[in-house]
């Protein structure tokens, strides 16, 4: 079934390019790390963090190489910025690294036991993927973040991060690696997948049976490829055209504070808000209020016709909406807006134009809030809260290496437990069928 | 994200092709079973129970047109028995429908909950997947199976059966469906894909935001197609190269009872076992013993070496093992033996030819039954117990849609749990961050 041999010793290791011999080195390391016991893992995670903080100018100078050819390229100040590593930057990361080494082991956790009727004890017990690869953008904050919690979870890692940031991700690998070395486990653990060219990446959505999963981690467009074109199976991140809904029913003030905490507090993350429904019994006492306080926010708003109504008296910055609005994912200081007739009419659109990322509704009645939780089907519902905290952090996971979008062995925030399959121990004394 | 829009409304119905088109109706299906109670469920599971004993007589009669056709092409008797459907196979078939409508309903299973530091209310449910494609070859009991399982767990299905099974496949979704509109849902939660073709499976396995998983359940072959052209999310089922091992410290009689039923007690079946391994210190007052009680059963050996040493005395039919034989899925009364040096020698040997479904020890040392347990990375290891109980019934699980042998979402037997997905449901008092 794999399309590539489980071992280097069945097939020529020296014929291998450049990226299936590091998917093989990472599935020796895999194996070598699946029965490792916590603390030698956490040991590892606080060399890490260690070695992060000891060599900070190394990594400060290598980031300075990527930060100056970005400026030469003429890259937007935003995007320079989020590559940018200072000292102070190196010295979060570290503090990160081992934050999740205080978080618990998801790796052997019983999931489900019993004794079955013929007196065979059987568990299920959680055992880390294997090989994870991670193809992301930019910041090089994630090249650590997502080591760390491969490793913690006993997995090892492949890491295809941006080219712009290859230097920055060649530093900071070495110190992980030399530090993992350092403390006796597979260096091999921990690799950044070789070559800056577009192959690699080819080659990493190939690897099916060496690599066990592939999570990537960025634009609409580089998931969109990933997913359509990997044999290796896929966790879909990030996409997020979430929605707030204000209820016939509701608190007005409530409303306002948590459209714009939900579109504005950081409109470029995948759980901002991008769209507006209202129903249209409450249009006439919300609308004025919530466009005034999106114009204070300096956010335009792409309205519907009912919408533009209310939009006469306020200060709002209004463009009226064309079909494309409604499935867009702004990113930026811009909402779609709606008024709808009812809560269903509201789950309708929803499920038509929603990407199932995170959706929020605000209302003070207890059955409009059961039945929109019920009926959107999102990795999220939020009942009078933002739609900001789809979140790994917020939600106490203690750490994320994504939001998943997808249905498929996990949706929404995904922590530790999420980078781990399991697997059943049926023990007996000799019994047969 | 998806390649197709979520709703008929906004891409020309008519232009699509019949698979397009009934994976749009299972859609539309799927909202509306998803939020149903469990007791809407199970009525009409045993309304299909009861429907499949009133029209038993037009099953039988449709099943027969397969059977003579299969007969015809010169089918091998053991396949067409597989095909054939009796008065009393039917009733076993609704008696397995009734069975499933007793089983506990996974939706809405909180699967962890929580109040969070600042007072949010954070709930993970279990949801159906939605929509679930299922590609199974010859045995038309699967099409009510997958259905009742589908529904119970509030998910629309797709069935694509061989095409050796139409007529019998669809005199059983007609039953299906009459059953489920009768009960008051919608009957379109039950379809077979439309057309006999290669084509409608190509069409299925490209129908990616309209499909949420695929599975396939057959040989490997189809099971290869469906993981490498499928831009449909998978869970692969089924190939099990299944090993027993025989540890230095053992129970001898225990090891050949274990190691015979393993494999012969119904050999066409996933996990049957197919290779024998034997620790050297116990080959010579183990494998003579072995190597007779296979003989009776009517086993033949593919033995290395070492194993052909111990064979003289014996009533064995052995064959030399080529290196084919370490990978090879028999499925028949056939198995590769081979004498190793160490239990790590064993788990080198299954970690390089496994397909990961099922591995025994038979070790009455615990250090041992620990480490192999540790060691082996397989949907099931089991210890001192036949290969043979890796299955859902047999796990408590009341059911199986099938075997995992894949990492991602579902691993070994699948019940109806592995048939839902989850969200999170945050509750607030207006919470913002």
């Amino acid at each position: 079934m794999t399309s590539h041999p489980v071992s280097p010793s069945v097939t020529p290791y020296d014929d291998m390019t450049p990226v299936t011999r590091a998917a093989y080195r990472a599935r020796s390391a895999a194996a070598e790390l699946a029965p490792l016991p916590r603390a030698a893992k956490d040991d590892a995670l606080l060399a890490i963090a260690d070695a992060l903080e000891v060599r900070t100018q190394e990594i400060v100078a290598a980031n300075a190489e990527d930060v100056a050819r970005a400026r030469e390229a003429g890259t937007a100040e935003s995007i320079v910025d989020r590559l940018t590593l200072t000292p102070e930057r190196v010295r979060a990361i570290a503090a990160d690294v081992r934050h999740v080494a205080a978080l618990p082991d998801p790796v052997g956790e019983v999931v489900r036991g019993s004794t079955l009727p013929n007196g065979i004890d059987l568990r299920q017990v959680r055992v880390p993927l294997g090989v994870v690869g991670i193809i992301y953008e930019a910041r090089p904050n994630v090249t650590v973040d997502a080591a760390a919690l491969c490793l913690k979870s006993g997995n090892a890692v492949l890491l295809r991060g941006s080219s712009s940031a290859y230097a920055s991700n060649t530093a900071l690998v070495r110190v992980v690696r030399d530090a993992v070395g350092g403390s006796g486990l597979p260096a091999d653990s921990v690799q950044l997948v070789p070559g800056e060219s577009r192959d690699s990446v080819r080659e990493l959505m190939r690897a099916r049976g060496l690599v066990d999963v592939l999570i990537p981690r960025g634009g609409a467009s580089l998931i969109r490829t990933v997913v359509e074109e990997s044999t290796v199976p896929v966790i879909e991140t990030g996409t997020g055209n979430c929605h707030v809904y204000v209820d016939a029913e509701t608190d007005i003030d409530m409303a306002v504070e948590i459209l714009i905490n939900s579109k504005a507090q950081r409109p470029s993350v995948c759980n901002a808000a991008e769209t507006l429904l209202v129903h249209q019994d409450v249009a006439a006492a919300f609308l004025p209020r919530a466009l005034d306080a999106l114009a204070d926010a300096g956010v335009t708003v792409h309205a519907d016709e009912r919408t533009l109504a209310h939009a006469g008296d306020t200060r709002a910055t209004v463009v009226p909406a064309t079909t494309e609005d409604w499935e867009t994912e702004y990113l930026s200081y811009d909402i779609a807006a709606a008024v709808v007739d009812s809560l269903d009419a509201a789950v309708a659109h929803i499920r038509l134009w929603s990407s199932g990322h995170t959706e929020a509704i605000v209302t003070t009645s207890q059955a409009a809030a059961r039945r929109f939780t019920r009926l959107v089907d999102s990795t999220t519902v939020a009942v009078n809260a933002s739609t900001r905290f789809t979140d790994g952090s917020q939600f106490g996971f203690g750490a994320e290496i994504g939001i998943s979008t997808q249905k498929l062995h996990a949706r929404g925030p995904m922590g530790l437990p999420e980078l781990t399959s399991t697997k059943y121990i049926v023990t007996g004394d000799g019994n047969i069928r």
